[in-house]
């Protein structure tokens, strides 16, 4: 993204959305999720905050907006945050799996490598921590305060079959069936989710 | 690395180890590890096979000096190759760690980022199938022909944590004593390679 030209304070002029965009991208980067107030990005952008939440809804969305998704994570974990705490590990796998593999998958592939690459994996851990993994981390907090190691280690096992299977593609797993790496990677999960650890 | 001059068949004459090297690199990236032979690459370089084994030793210590490791594979794995099949998981995770956190670790993970970020994937796929986890594929290979995958799982779960400690730096899995991760992880690990798979 270049630096857009601010537009001022009237709503709806042609680059405003762009330019809120850029500029909680920008923020987002530098001071991450939680130091980042919509009210300090629409100041910046040059709008009023409710001009953002018009256009984006919360800051949840504002930042899923601001990595372009191809597909709405919302839509993706409502499965998840459906089952019971015992099938978290492999509804979680299910339905991450069937993204990548789906048309959406590529692009999630290299918005990830563009992340690593680049200075920004400040977003990849918001987007981790943030989007996919709070709630869960929520409801697998037993005993108190362990909630966010264990989601941090759902996130190491997940992101490493998306690295290994679709970026490094090592052999057999990038052709192993996606519901043969659901049976084996879904107990490693539960484990990390409900199970007890040192 | 910039092209080398070739330098002819004359041994030991500056720059010859870097044409070496630079010819290996890209012979590894383009055509794969099994594919390569030390042949190839001394015939392309316009050297006599014998020089190159005299510079870099074996096939496999070539790639190694091509990736230009800060650390030696073989000295860090010594200690996972003499444990016993039962605590290969431990092992395995334990040495890993030691190098990620040690004054080389910087290194290891630049080398990291750049593999993933550039068109190298490769490259990293073959150091880990190749160099880190090949003799333990032929450990773990119950039933027959199970191995390759098992060590894939083990490198997915590895990788993630390099990923989310080192690179992401989720919290609070960035700052977790290895002791802890180690225990964490290492029953997964053992799970997929010795344990029942799908």
């Amino acid at each position: 993204m270049t630096e857009q030209i601010r537009t001022g304070r009237r709503p709806g002029r042609p680059g405003t959305r762009e330019t809120i965009l850029s500029v909680a991208r920008a923020r987002f980067a530098s001071t991450g999720f939680d130091k980042t107030s919509v009210r300090a990005v629409a100041a910046e952008a040059g709008v009023d905050s409710a001009l953002v939440h018009h256009y984006f809804g919360t800051k949840r969305e504002l930042f899923v907006a601001c990595i372009a998704l191809p597909t709405d994570p919302a839509v993706v974990l409502r499965p998840v945050l459906a089952a019971n705490t015992e099938d978290l590990g492999e509804a979680l796998i299910t339905a991450v799996l069937a993204v990548w593999e789906s048309e959406a998958g590529d692009a999630v592939v290299a918005a990830f490598r563009a992340m690593i690459a680049g200075g920004d994996t400040s977003l990849l851990g918001t987007f981790l921590m943030h989007i996919v993994l709070k709630d869960i981390a929520e409801r697998v907090d037993h005993p108190a305060g362990s909630g966010q190691l264990r989601v941090n280690l759902v996130a190491s096992q997940m992101s490493g079959v998306l690295l290994t299977r679709h970026i490094l593609k090592l052999e057999p797993l990038a052709s192993t069936p996606a519901e043969k790496i659901v049976a084996s990677v879904a107990p490693t999960l539960q484990r990390y989710l409900t199970g007890e650890l040192p």
